[in-house]
């Protein structure tokens, strides 16, 4: 538990940030290099390489360095994480308004048999 | 596009958080009273009512004072925006696949098409 919170804390917070999900829209296209997305980034490179390290924290990303180049993809999987927790939530909530339409339902009955007692 | 994105941030960094998310899991099982959710966690009050702040700000919970009571509720659609989101990148990746398989196919044809040159 405390791991996988772990992880939603370095996701959720991963991607509350508007130049975190440029990245990551862009490599949703296609891997590129450190400097080709710092390019499309008004940003100090020191800065933009700090963006990076929490993307790969949050494992959203990977880097892989070759020669002098090190290049950015998303992760496979990324949002998964995300996506279960979502889940999660709207199943809480669709089982509340079930419940919540069975205390009407019944409520509807009682009153009905209120309304035409047994003879 | 502006505004849009700072809702993002705010409901982002707001989801990461684990008191955060707690308080959201336990909403999605119904309303109930700042007080009654403080409960649940080992925190002085005006910590809590921080988070509670933030998950208002992010347009996650909505708050309802009757009397002396501060009632919270989920927001219809809380989470409608990151799930747009995370429809967009979704259908980023697949056309992307898509476009690889395309070109995965194009290339086994020429490839064919080379082995067997017309007569």
């Amino acid at each position: 538990m405390a791991k996988h919170d772990s992880l939603l804390d370095l996701l959720f917070t991963a991607l509350g940030d508007p130049t975190r999900r440029a990245i990551l829209t862009r490599l949703a296209q296609g891997e590129a290099s450190v400097t080709e997305l710092a390019a499309a980034h008004d940003m100090a490179l020191p800065s933009f390489m700090k963006h990076l390290r929490k993307l790969e924290q949050a494992r959203l990303i990977t880097t892989n360095k070759a020669g002098r180049i090190r290049s950015c993809a998303l992760s496979a999987n990324a949002f998964a994480p995300i996506e279960t927790w979502l889940d999660a939530q709207r199943a809480l909530w669709t089982d509340r308004l079930d419940r919540h339409d069975d205390y009407l339902r019944n409520l509807h009955r009682r009153r009905q048999d209120e309304a035409e007692p047994e003879n």
